[in-house]
């Protein structure tokens, strides 16, 4: 029995999959966060493409993958999916565990999967240079990346304590051509704000992302290229990407004979666990007994302790108002080093989905995550992002459950990226530095309070 | 047309190939320093296992993979082989161009493919443990990858300076649960030799490799566990694993209807290059027409501007004398960054295939080769270790050539491995820090000055 299942290119997916055509719960709309009205395409318009715009409010079943993204998507998928072989006689438990191996790309995760099609459709709606922020680093190196594939120029602003912390996805940015510079910066308005009243400001997701679009918005008046703003994961048609994961694994499963009772993930923004999940949520929705597991860390339980409500999408209050799981926008995660999950929100598709009880959400403690990633490169041989040990933490968890219950399950992961440029990570995990840490529920609702006076969704 | 060719698990090659079955020339014998005899296997019975000695000198044309080598190598094998359509696209010149990837490893190069048949045949032989130098650390991490799948203990010991500059590979070391220790150690009477010398030694791969076998010898001695040395490339039986790289690209170039031109690879002990090509030389001595292309440094240009004679493994001279091409074991390269090429000297197989024309060898230049690497991250996308930018340095040259002479050419070069935690040196390079170095003749006449009155082998 082989331990690689492996698509030939012209197997390639076609079609991303879109769950909104599916959702037992109609999607609540964004809302303007001046009149509390819904948003329109138009009031969008200056931030992103009108084509992707659409493709967010889409409520096609499949959207066709244009021939000029297959190409680029060519250069490493299909992924290949593994049986993890060993990691099962070393677990001794009565699973099977196959995972998709994202970490293949040229930037070594999941993130190109919708760089590269969010930048051919900005190429095509006319954009010159493509503006976002990045935490770690993973989201701006795979905009890099797929900005040099189609010509245009990329601009990161990176929060700055990961800037000078974590070089290493700063200068794959600067191999692929892109232009990263630490944020809060003195290039725009917000950023020049930011550092006027604190010079020493280290920054934050929030404050990249306020610099990030106002560089899009304001780029016609000051004489820059036509330029517009990208996110890398949260929005409708991220997720929509990122199903060629998903739709993948069903095939080579397939070729494996075999099928998943378990599902599992991790979740930061929610872009990795949908793309796997959403195809077999699809199959779960037709009434396939099937388990689907979205994984967080303790430290910033968005889905098992936040809300779901209307919420901002960045700390300064820039963003549409989203429907979704929130510790609230003004929350400030603790500082563990799967930079990837420290998001205070979640996908409104994914919210929507665990609303819905289609999604089990589940917290995991950080010295629990590094522990499974260890097993994992020792059994295995690969090293995991900080990110995918979390997801890996529930395959154990999972594992060790069917033992006590002595039943056989398959379970599916979602292998979301290597770690190589993480190590450090583990080297504070050998050195005792790392500790566990479990956000107070007092904590939580002091961050909610942020939230008081803005519209509450409707409950399913 | 696909651009990349995968071979099933059952396609995987059941048997190494040994180049000294099929050699014009037969292979002189390495000599003990002591007496300048030929060595005989029991004078290395104390630093290797018997079983590895014995592949070492073997005459049989084709050596069974034992099953639980193939096992391991599953892992990651067969690796992909690709058609560099985007990059064909760019240079615009007549040539097709294959590159097999090497870089799909746990540890990220070549050096797996026998690391793990090294550790097993140990194991097989009743051996515990395994000491070994490393200097950036591809060599180290790849042992330890293939101790902790077989169980064994992995000692390294790391140029002190890489150690200190370089920690993401001792990371990986340490991940896989190998112990790494700066060289020269207080460790072993050669460390503290040299400490006791110079406290701030930086360290070198001569004295790396002399605390290992030390530490390999006297471990009986000190109580220690069984152990034994191993050697990452230079020797036959390293070469010998690594032609699992060339027979796989045979069958996939096979797939593909084609069949190269030009076989082209980095060398800096020799391994990675020797494992691509000599299935492809059986062919030329075969009567084939292609050329083969080993690519080393400007700076340490052993191969085109070295001597083949007889000359140590090591600086301080506790190797048997090998017959190869030499710069003199007491050269010292200039610090580029390209760590894997900085050997003073070159495989005994390689070299004397040099000298019989069957490989034409090429220097490089720095500069030249980070131009290569950045061309090749932004066509193809993946982003390339130093070393192995000496051979897209290469593959340019070719592509160009083939223009001039209006001639169509297909190119297979060994992608040996990433440049993921080596991006410090691309950094430099974009930086303007890096310079071209090509070794003055009157330096490498004052090297080889260190061979004086040692045997010198007959020349073909």
């Amino acid at each position: 029995m082989p331990i690689k299942f492996f698509l030939h290119e012209d197997e390639i997916p076609r079609q991303w999959y879109n769950i909104a055509a599916d959702m037992p719960t109609p999607m609540q709309p964004p809302l303007h966060p001046g009149t509390g009205q819904p948003v329109g395409p138009q009031d969008l318009a200056p931030v992103f493409p009108m084509n992707l715009i659409e493709q967010e409010v889409s409520q096609e079943r499949w959207i066709d993958i244009p021939d000029e993204v297959l190409d680029k998507l060519l250069l490493w998928r299909p992924t290949p999916l593994y049986r993890a072989e060993k990691l099962e006689k070393f677990l001794n438990c009565p699973v099977k565990i196959y995972y998709k191996n994202e970490g293949v790309s040229p930037a070594g995760s999941h993130k190109p999967n919708t760089a590269i099609p969010q930048v051919y459709y900005n190429k095509v709606f006319g954009i010159k240079r493509i503006a976002t922020e990045t935490g770690a680093g993973q989201w701006g190196s795979a905009l890099s990346f797929a900005c040099n594939q189609f010509g245009l120029e990329a601009k990161v602003y990176m929060v700055r304590v990961s800037y000078e912390q974590k070089p290493y996805r700063r200068l794959m940015m600067n191999t692929w051509g892109g232009t990263c510079i630490p944020s809060p910066s003195t290039e725009t308005e917000a950023g020049r704000k930011i550092l006027a009243m604190d010079p020493n400001s280290p920054g934050s997701l929030g404050i990249a992302i306020s610099e990030a679009v106002e560089d899009a918005v304001t780029s016609e008046a000051m004489g820059r290229p036509p330029t517009r703003y990208s996110l890398g994961s949260v929005l409708n048609h991220v997720m929509l990407h990122q199903t060629i994961i998903g739709l993948e694994a069903q095939k080579q499963l397939a070729m494996a004979g075999d099928y998943p009772d378990i599902v599992i993930g991790c979740a930061g923004g929610g872009s990795n666990f949908a793309g796997c999940a959403f195809p077999f949520i699809r199959d779960k929705i037709a009434g396939k007994k099937i388990d689907i597991i979205a994984v967080e860390p303790a430290s910033c339980p968005t889905m098992t302790k936040g809300v779901f409500t209307y919420d901002f999408g960045d700390t300064v209050q820039m963003t549409p108002l989203l429907p979704m799981h929130t510790l609230g926008h003004s929350f400030v995660p603790e500082p563990i080093h799967a930079g990837g999950l420290r998001y205070h929100g979640m996908a409104p598709l994914v919210s929507q989905l665990v609303l819905d009880g289609l999604i089990e959400p589940r917290a995991v403690r950080q010295l629990e995550t590094f522990a499974a990633g260890v097993t994992w490169a020792r059994t295995e041989g690969f090293i995991s992002a900080p990110e995918t040990c979390h997801a890996l933490a529930a395959v154990f968890q999972e594992a060790q459950k069917a033992k006590e219950e002595g039943r056989e399950k398959t379970i599916l992961v979602n292998w979301s990226g290597h770690g190589l440029v993480d190590l450090a990570a583990y080297d504070a995990y050998f050195q005792g530095k790392l500790f566990d840490y479990e956000l107070p529920q007092e904590a939580i609702q002091e961050a909610l309070k942020a939230l008081d006076g803005f519209p509450k969704p409707a409950l399913g």
